[in-house]
């Protein structure tokens, strides 16, 4: 629920009133469920929330399907949603477009994640490129539609979704290393599971560019390999090359910037709360 | 470019400038587009369009995330497009809401015709309910988006809505025809593909009301196969039972039907297009 939390709170940081955000707030966590059942298919996850993901319970093309059913109601519940709550016409147009948007940047993220895990080198700037979409302008999209519910200017609107898009590169990195480093029973999902796949998340990319060649060989074995053995080794080398401490350590200079962003707001206690809550993104051990 | 026609089309029959539909027109082509990318990978159809499908070609992932891609374009064509068009805003909240009203049609109509894969007995009543949602709410949405941006009142709108409908379950029909009968080179993809997945089109389910149980043994049994002879022994069958001629005849009630509602609206060349096109989507070889 952390994006739904992240419009209320922007929309109350903005002296909007809260309950004008729950259909876009609801629209904002279907949207994430969507995303998360196309990708458990993609990943050929099993797991998710320590459940079976969707399709390994559903099948294929159920989980296609669901994920499509509830894309549609994404924007339901913006439209129809928001018309209901006596949001005016003007802004429900702005939130579709940004939830669109939001989206075509997801898929983008996407497929940049699906071919890095092709590659053998991926560079800290393709990477914030493919983070960016993935995931920060999702929480830029979710500050900014309850900012413009609570009537913002289109400039604090873009404050906080400054805000919003510096805390999700933040919230990617830390998700990057718990998921090489937390326990599995508090993750959900398979520890490791990235490095298996080939993904080229913050900590692994730091990793190869400090290794050497033998180094690097053997984190890549890891990919594709089902043996723990292996990935352990792997796990190992990158905390060893520094790749756990660097993103973490990058992920506090992000969510700092985020901070800075909502300096020039009033103090309330909805202010407050989104201070704490982009601490929160980068404390959280789950 | 059949929905986008029909938006032309119940745009000018109701006074409007064609133009401002572009976007809209966009977006529901865009929307067909999205689900024959995820149809393709649910029904394992490998080709479209006399053409690799984009699953076979690129690989799942890649066509699931098209797909997902496609689909966000569809909203952002139908409010930033709109609204670059001059489009007022509330009758972009109109459009958008139709929009994914119909696509969360679609994705129930999806289910259930998977759902009636399975089953030997599908009754005419149920069919109806499943297409209805995988066709016919779709062109019931192009007609409506079309004449809400030509400016219609909303009993005008929903008259349009009708006729898109009943040609919709029309043209399906027409489809499940084509399905089994067609000249695959016109067609674009295998024939008898329908009958191969166990789907319960309008010929199939006549046919199986008709049948003997040896004969429907016979039909049941070019399910999942992959044998020539068995197919068409199959497909001889639901000829000679009668179910290729019943479901044209019913095809031709419905777009009668359909041109009943026309007929409350002023003489134009507009007017006369949708009557030609619900023809055409009747008498049509591909």
């Amino acid at each position: 629920m952390l994006r739904p939390y992240l419009a209320f709170k922007a929309c109350e940081a903005v002296g909007g009133v809260g309950d004008k955000v729950i259909p876009a707030a609801a629209s904002l966590e279907i949207l994430h469920t969507f995303t998360l059942i196309h990708d458990d298919i993609i990943d050929r996850d099993l797991v998710r929330r320590g459940v079976p993901s969707v399709h390994a319970r559903w099948g294929e093309p159920t989980a296609i399907i669901a994920g499509d059913f509830l894309f549609a109601k994404v924007f339901q519940a913006a439209s129809k949603g928001l018309r209901l709550r006596g949001v005016p016409e003007q802004t429900i147009v702005r939130v579709v477009e940004t939830l669109a948007e939001a989206t075509v940047r997801i898929c983008e993220g996407q497929m940049l994640d699906m071919e890095f895990e092709e590659r053998t080198t991926v560079s800290e700037e393709e990477y914030l490129a493919m983070v960016e979409r993935k995931t920060a302008y999702f929480f830029k999209a979710s500050a900014e539609v309850g900012s413009l519910i609570g009537g913002a200017s289109l400039e604090v609107v873009s404050l906080l979704g400054e805000y919003g898009r510096l805390a999700g590169i933040g919230f990617q990195m830390v998700d990057d290393v718990l998921g090489l480093t937390a326990d599995e029973s508090k993750l959900g999902k398979p520890v490791g599971s990235d490095l298996r796949d080939g993904k080229k998340t913050m900590p692994i990319i730091y990793a190869f560019s400090k290794a050497n060649p033998q180094q690097s060989e053997a984190i890549l074995k890891a990919s594709r390999s089902e043996s723990r053995e292996t990935l352990n080794e792997a796990l190992n080398l990158i905390v060893k090359l520094g790749g756990i401490e660097y993103a973490k350590a990058k992920a506090e200079a992000y969510v700092k910037e985020a901070l800075a962003k909502l300096q020039p707001l009033p103090e309330t206690q909805a202010k407050k709360d989104l201070q704490t809550l982009a601490k929160i993104l980068v404390g959280r051990e789950f």
